[in-house]
């Protein structure tokens, strides 16, 4: 492809990227294909010879587009939003061109560059505590995903406890009788988490090859981590014999944006100094660009890092997760390694950074570039306004559902744009199949016991999943369910870039309408009955 | 920014993209700025108001480029390449606008079904065995790099081997006593790679939290690691209670491009069944796309997995490593964990695949579409031509450094495009400073011993290393040098996309003149004294 022909090819692909931003709210915002739809649609093979891009365009609209679930949609209100912006494609499309696979300064200076100053304006914008900027000895990774920083945090803590350990024995780095002890203190270590941290935490922990405990973050305690709750399961370890080495805390859990209790958690921690702690803030945390949310950065200066996804809420097409560390030493001592083709001036002065060992993977993408635009394309006020009126319009659809407590109870929120509700049953006989188990459920079906006094919750948990499943079924809106503490419930989130109150009034509607479905039925067939 | 606000910028960003490319010759290869020139340039914090694309697209041009190091420079010849090409971007582009993390299934088929589609294709092409294509039980995932395939797979054969070893000992999965002894017999488990594997062996190592040991692979055999020097190692780890989990076996070695002798280390595997094999084929496996070198795939069928980079030789932009297993269930059986927001109809029923169980992130970019793209526009005689003039161009260097034997020595090569040689010392005593510690070099110094039998050695690596210096200081052409086996070498590699013989020949001129200039110096230097 001649620069003349890229040019018409990346025309035509502006028109129909335009076309299908502005088409999004008359598509079926979830894919109705069915598994195995692609493959018998296209050749078994690569082609022998070259392809006009004149041949391959149409291919995307007729056969890769009905294969998307659109996470742009104005009706996609699940999981947390995946969103991107037309600022944040211009630096993709300038990060391919100057493709690098940039693992250390001399690589690519500008890459490491950019990335330390915005992900320093980054930290100043969440109104994180000055230790996470770079000047000191913290500082900014744009990693691929929160998980991946789970990961990357779980593995240092891991040798910095060891190392500390090992130290204390007074052993001697890289000694056979070192490794033979590491090993063996390595199999006391206990990662843990909140029941209501996301599932990154316990596969964090099976990439580490450590112990995963959960700490109870019950109802009652609005499926928050208290201070209490983590002394217990701390206490609890000890009188086992095991090492807890990392705690995830959440700002935002998955299931009802629960925030943990930060300060008593800090308090906790001050006798157990060697738990690196975790701020999962991968999707919430994007509304700390908001100062009425900046008090509960207060007690991160107690924390060993920190990590929000720009790739949520905040415009940056995937992948953009900024993780934040207190001191990068704890990073870079335990996933540096230098091998001579590696070695350069720079890296060895000291002056630059090397982006490699703050991370798993040796490449990287330039990532920084399409934070640089969406940061300066929004402005900081841009983006306060826009997480504002997702904030809204979740306040908007919880008042919506308040009123009507007839069909609806809400089990948490509004909190970050998101609101979980249950649907509240009408008559007990309709319930019939509530304790029939559902294999696509286990954890749902698992939290059933035959139990009478829990006969109202399995009544709800029914015709909350019937509505979910009918809701998504018929693809106006997206919506996903979660199961909390034994309650199944409907997630709904107001943070899609394209959201708008007349959908978010919509989605209610829908909600309403299949819910007098549902409970309308169950007395239908009550009344037959 | 609005539609037409984004076509507009978009057709300014290609022109620039444009540009960039065509004038890629005029500029300096390498960056020539100092560690920390951007900050400066940039405000301090992130702006807050909006800034239109006028004011940030001069930026790129001001601000960014001074800093790029040109990966596609057709003098580019360091380390190994990595390539784009415009149909590549243009995927880029539709991938950014399509965002999704992806995760499972449901959350956007296509993405998954492109990706195995077009992964059985790369298989087919690479004439890799059938073994790894999805149809069995195989099957292709795209990773972000081959670093983070080889720490993926490591995890995966950890799992293995401990879930073999503790369902031999008859322990209960999950159990506190299973627990225990995973954790004693995890501390005995030890990864392998020839010490002329790359190094993100030795990193997915601390990742696994594993023992790591090196295989000899001296200069005698080639650099490659051969079955007798396996035998070795895995019997003295069996004498020492050690055990051998995971091996990589390197098609392409950074150093020297070697392959390692396949046949042999299958044949002493077979005594060795729980040791995972990893073939790390990042850059030279692209040279599969030529029928004359499939032969190389034969032994394969013996091993657990194969990673071939197509963002490094084959034109696709970072980050597109092509990881293929024997076995899917090795890696979903490690790596799978499903709360219950992310279960759904799908992904429970089996039919369909989650590639989150096959990777340590959970949220994954749309990154099939750019090898789509990439196979379709250039095809695969396209492909067999573009690598084929690429290893001509290599022996063409070749060629020109044998006809000055008076120069120069070269170690190993011409292979895969890669070509490494040594600069021939004249006199003895222009070596003064060989012995002199360098501190940017430790793996040089420490091979350096005050032996009078190396003296010739220590004269050629220092001539070579001044050579080297001198060549990537002045800039018009960038190369990397190498330690192997004590020989301080410096490595062409003449597979950039831009490539062509006349910037060959001119790399060829700037080393002759450049080590006449540093043979004539030490000439004069001697008979000055």
């Amino acid at each position: 492809m001649n620069s003349q022909q890229f040019r018409e090819a990346a025309h035509a692909a502006i028109e129909e990227i335009i076309e299908y931003n502005e088409t999004l709210p008359t598509r079926r915002v979830l894919s109705a294909v069915t598994p195995g739809y692609l493959a018998p649609l296209l050749p078994s093979s690569a082609p022998t010879c070259p392809e006009p891009f004149s041949q391959i365009q149409p291919d995307i609209s007729a056969h890769i587009m009905p294969g998307l679930t659109h996470w742009q949609h104005p009706n996609f209100m699940a999981f947390f939003p995946a969103t991107t912006s037309y600022p944040s494609m211009l630096a993709e499309l300038y990060s391919a061109a100057f493709t690098a696979p940039a693992f250390n300064w001399l690589c690519s200076p500008a890459v490491t560059e950019l990335e330390t100053v915005v992900l320093d304006w980054v930290a100043q914008m969440l109104g994180l505590p000055e230790e996470f900027l770079s000047k000191g000895e913290g500082g900014g990774v744009i990693q691929g995903t929160a998980s991946e920083a789970i990961a990357v945090c779980m593995v240092a803590a891991r040798e910095r406890v060891l190392g500390r350990m090992l130290d204390k024995e007074g052993l001697k780095d890289g000694t056979e009788e070192w490794e033979d002890r590491k090993g063996e203190l390595r199999g006391r270590l206990v990662a843990l988490g909140s029941e209501q941290a996301h599932s990154s935490t316990q596969k964090g922990a099976i990439i580490a090859g450590t112990r995963y405990r959960s700490v109870p973050a019950p109802r009652q305690d609005g499926f928050r981590m208290t201070g209490k709750n983590l002394r217990d399961v701390l206490e609890r370890c000890k009188r086992e014999g095991k090492v807890p080495y990392y705690l995830t805390v959440s700002l935002g859990t998955t299931s009802t944006c629960a925030v943990d209790e930060f300060e008593e958690i800090a308090e906790v921690l001050k006798e157990w100094p060697d738990v690196w702690v975790h701020v999962d803030a991968a999707y919430a945390g994007a509304a700390l660009v908001l100062p009425e949310y900046q008090h509960l950065t207060k007690a991160f200066v107690h924390f060993d890092s920190f990590d929000m996804n720009m790739h949520k809420w905040l415009l940056t097409n995937f992948d953009a997760s900024c993780l934040f560390v207190r001191r990068r030493h704890d990073l870079t001592s335990a996933l540096s390694i230098t091998p001579s083709y590696l070695r350069n001036t720079f890296s060895d002065s000291g002056l630059v950074t090397d982006y490699r060992d703050w991370q798993i993977p040796l490449g990287r993408r330039f990532r920084a570039l399409k934070i640089w635009f969406v940061l300066r394309s929004y402005g900081i006020d841009g983006l306060q306004s826009y997480i504002r009126n997702h904030i809204e319009l979740g306040e908007l659809f919880h008042s919506l559902v308040k009123g009507r407590p007839d069909l609806f109870s809400v089990l948490t929120g509004p909190a970050f744009a998101l609101t979980v509700i249950t649907v509240v049953p009408k008559r007990p006989q309709q319930m019939r199949n509530a304790s029939k188990p559902d294999p696509r459920h286990e954890a749902f079906t698992n939290d059933f016991t035959p139990d009478a006094e829990k006969q109202a919750l399995l009544d709800a948990n029914a015709v909350t999943k019937e509505v979910y499943e009918l809701v998504n079924s018929r693809g106006e809106i997206f919506i996903t369910s979660g199961v909390v503490d034994g309650t199944y419930t409907i997630r709904i989130v107001s943070a899609n870039a394209n959201t708008e109150e007349k959908y978010i009034r919509r989605a209610f509607e829908i909600l309403v309408e299949t819910a007098e479905e549902v409970l309308g039925k169950g007395e239908a067939n009550g009344s037959a009955s």
